[in-house]
């Protein structure tokens, strides 16, 4: 196993899960800064004591998976380097989340690698499970579709949403090791800001994968998604609210069997009766929904709770290793 | 000029405003706890050093003015008793900010005072200035409501609002000095943490307001709104993400002339061209509003920031009297 | 096991860590409120599924061990209680730590259990191990004590302390579960908190300990230790400054070599190169001390790193319970 | 009045500080950076609509006065310059804070401006005002030494300090506007972090004030201080504890009697009867102090509680113009 990318946030998590880990191995993790440095000098909290390297695929044996962590557009050449030589990817950008080219076009500008775009499957496990286990090249998701969209399955494998306003907020670790105004504490401190207003990037992600959902319910037009960000000074943890304007009358009785029937089987995801906080699954694999009937305006309100860096990145990226390689899918997690 | 209830935060910081305000005389504070102490022992930042007394209404001659900051429900009899003395009463309850009595008992239960509903004024400055000017009752609005309601009224008088849904966010401090859960550093801490789904009080409030707007726009029917509440960890701070489906397309351009035309003699509202942060307007009676179309799903944002116990509570319960007593509305407040 | 006292923050980690335990059966959690409550409700991050009951010593059977989550002097009467039925017990009270009665008694007032105090063992594990394995009633040392003590005790078997203070500090999560001033996060954030100037209850305990320890090593009289703390604005986390004017001259060469010794066969003290945050050992029972010779005053500084809530309470409970029934150290620890 | 490196923490307090001044008149903000954008941009608190521009200082007609907020090493040369122009300076840098060239460059290096050093006067105005007010050249002192220092005071010129130790603990925006991992949120928060263990620059300009107070009071020999600075997550607040070994016993009369005597003329310096927290006095110049003697140790503790931009940097800068300018010294300032 190989962590690319292993000093940003996300690659020190998927590292230290995956050193963890009753079955992998952990063989490499690499960097482009930092190299020779042990990720536990980075990250004492994690205590991964092996040293960063530069990439060299030629020098990696016997590889058979790696997390790729690197930002959009510089995570396609090497995944596909490492698909040339037959290992098994996890991508944790965005390269490979979209299934159509010019929807990618229209929010990322060209595509470096456009062919594997048939190739990869996105890596929300609880929607594409299936796919997953065979897949050679998943493509984890953003932590707000995620979030997003395991609130929303529900309600859209039912057929049931018309119209959808999603509000979004997040910790200051999912701006990344980024050093600058918007994570400096004296600055992101009693602060509440919202960002990219109008124009986040995960919006087509929750769309293709909701209008995939609505359409085998019969629903042939799915809404357009109003998407906001918002960073809230705390470090991980993140909370949508999902405003869902139905195709018919919903009530609570009908919701809850909704979720329940969706996630009783599923070991990470819990639905609650009372309104999640974030804090209730900080660092773990968990995402926390509760879904309410709102009589008053007659929309139904999601609330969709998970840490960002773990269920919404790092910690989902290793549950899909799992059913890739067959393993129990709360190996290493729990 | 009297502070009653002036060991709670909202009550405290008016006290605290009122005490370096150029003309008004801050006369007594009062509280049923804490009696004999000086506030600035209890707040040390606010450097009031008038000690908090027993209401005594009796022994407070030659009163002309008062902030009344109980809770809900207790406040009304004690204003009754204000009013009776002639004295012109700002009240930071939500005893008085419905003017329907039926709206009112059914979200809050038997009203105490209803005969007082008809002589309040609804203290949102910006909308009621000239009514606030003359009158002897003036129910301050609500944190949240100040910051929808300044955000919407440009949308709303344009007639231009069919559907709302406002997500709304605030610190710590929103809780009051409720010593709880909610406030505990170790629980309220790392927590985004939604409450009262589908139950909040202010929604009554905003939508007696917007009615009011809408029907002068010749809007018979205004919507019925979906307002959610969070709290995030900071103490100051509240921001208001306005999601409107307006009755026909509204573009950016338009959008900046009714902001602007609405808001460019006003100087407390900040109409500004990027999001805004929350500790933009951190102890200041500023409302910072970004209004942005979003042509992907055709609705219309309206982010709106202020502080709440600034602007959302007693900053703003000051400019109201500024205004009763007919000083400059920002005396006291920069 | 039983975990008597599981409401609180002590008691509810410390059923958390017995219920993932390898070997430990946690079989009821008691509080006096709460009672019916599943822990999880409360804690829900801790996902502890059972239900907090009244204590009811004869309800329980086979009974083996037990830990104490009560406050100072509430706790002896219950741990008398559990030792009469045979029961060995880990005590995070401060009853059982002093083995002076009058040194109890001129800090806390009258003993309640006084005879007990001959039986207790000092529970900080890498001091006193060899008499914990065969215990019967193990007092866990405080938080504040297990950071200093363990940054001290290198110098002091080497009689090295002529003078000695001490300054720490800790996150909110140290005032306890209490709902004041001291934790509300309105008051508690943006805020450094000195308390209990001159007056610490800690002092003695720390006193005691390193009298002992100087003793063996030839000094008679052991220094009067000054003991200062203080609420910073985190949750969980704490380091002690540790000052100390040596008894002759000390250099990094030789308290390189006097730590190492100490320490480098525990599993959960790290000496480190660089001075330790507290992050670095957060949730973990780990200590991390950083020990340098000022040569500009010619005092020894130490900082000691550890997380209050863990190695400063629960874990190191859990650390003494794996030494009292011959489990490996580290079992359900790491 | 000029403040030239306007960019930074302090040069922006001290610009909008300046502003609102009611008699200087802030006629220019230069920056490195950020030329031509206003200063209510980059810090929207502040409400300076000024433009930074490039420093051109044979365009600054009738400047009398300017604060420089450069780095170390880089201030002296501007600071010349502006001397050259008979412009009076405070300098916020370590650049004329010391007496001696010797200890000077034992701690930074060679010195750029020696020449300046005699003329420099060392702007703590409790200490110094007399100088001040006739000075040309202010060296604004470091916020440790204007904390500790003025805890200190009353006990130096009383000869009563025989060894010391200081720990202290400040805001992360004491770390500047630096973006690193000593300030992003993500890695600052939930920490307690020590740093320049043994090695604080702070340390030569507290013992050569002490010096030199001590000697007036006949003691030859000052101590060497151990000096022991931590960053704690808040953004704003600083807490020196001084740890003083007296010459003779000391009590808290004699204490309460000194403290009492030195500081009752102050308008800027508050001795409390309490320990204070820091947030007693965020964004003001108060400096709040707690004197007790540790009956327990012998010793004498301090506790000097301000906020490390205003009284420990820029409004300290203030409070010096308005001496060298003959204002009342609180104008600007409350």
């Amino acid at each position: 196993m190989l962590v690319a990318g292993a000093t940003g946030f996300a690659g020190a998590l998927a590292a230290h899960l995956l050193w963890r880990h009753p079955r992998f191995e952990l063989a490499a993790i690499t960097g482009r800064a930092e190299v020779g440095r042990r990720l536990e000098e980075l990250y004492p909290r994690y205590r991964v004591p092996l040293a960063l390297e530069q990439l060299d695929l030629d020098a990696l044996e016997q590889l058979d998976a790696a997390v790729v962590a690197y930002p959009h557009a510089a995570a396609a050449p090497t995944v596909a380097a490492l698909r040339e030589r037959g290992v098994r990817v996890v991508d944790l950008s965005a390269d490979f989340r979209l299934t159509s080219l010019a929807t990618y076009e229209q929010w990322y500008g060209r595509h470096p690698r456009a062919e594997l775009l048939g190739e990869a499957v996105y890596g929300l496990t609880e929607l594409h499970r299936e796919q997953i286990a065979g897949a050679g090249l998943v493509a984890n998701p953003g932590c707000y579709p995620t979030a997003s969209l395991l609130g929303l399955a529900p309600l859209a494998r039912a057929g049931l949403i018309a119209d959808l306003v999603i509000d979004a907020k997040q910790g200051i670790s999912g701006a990344g090791r980024a050093f600058d105004e918007s994570t400096h504490l004296s600055m992101a401190g009693e602060n509440i800001l919202p960002y990219k207003v109008a124009e986040h990037r995960h919006t087509p992600e929750i769309e293709e994968q909701l209008t995939a959902l609505l359409g085998a319910a019969g629903v042939a037009e799915a809404p357009k998604v109003l998407f906001q960000a918002h960073l809230v000074p705390l470090d991980q943890g993140e909370l949508a609210d999902c405003y869902v304007t139905t195709t018919r009358a919903v009530g609570d009785a009908e919701l809850g069997e909704l979720f329940a029937a969706a996630y009783e089987q599923e070991p990470f995801v819990e639905v609650v009766g009372t309104p999640p906080g974030t804090r209730d699954v900080q660092e773990t694999n968990f995402c926390r929904i509760f879904a309410k009937a709102d009589s008053h305006s007659g929309k139904v309100i999601v609330l969709s709770a998970l840490d960002n860096l773990w269920k919404g990145t790092s910690s989902q990226a290793v549950q899909n290793l799992n059913v890739m390689f067959g393993f129990p899918e709360t190996w290493g997690l729990t």
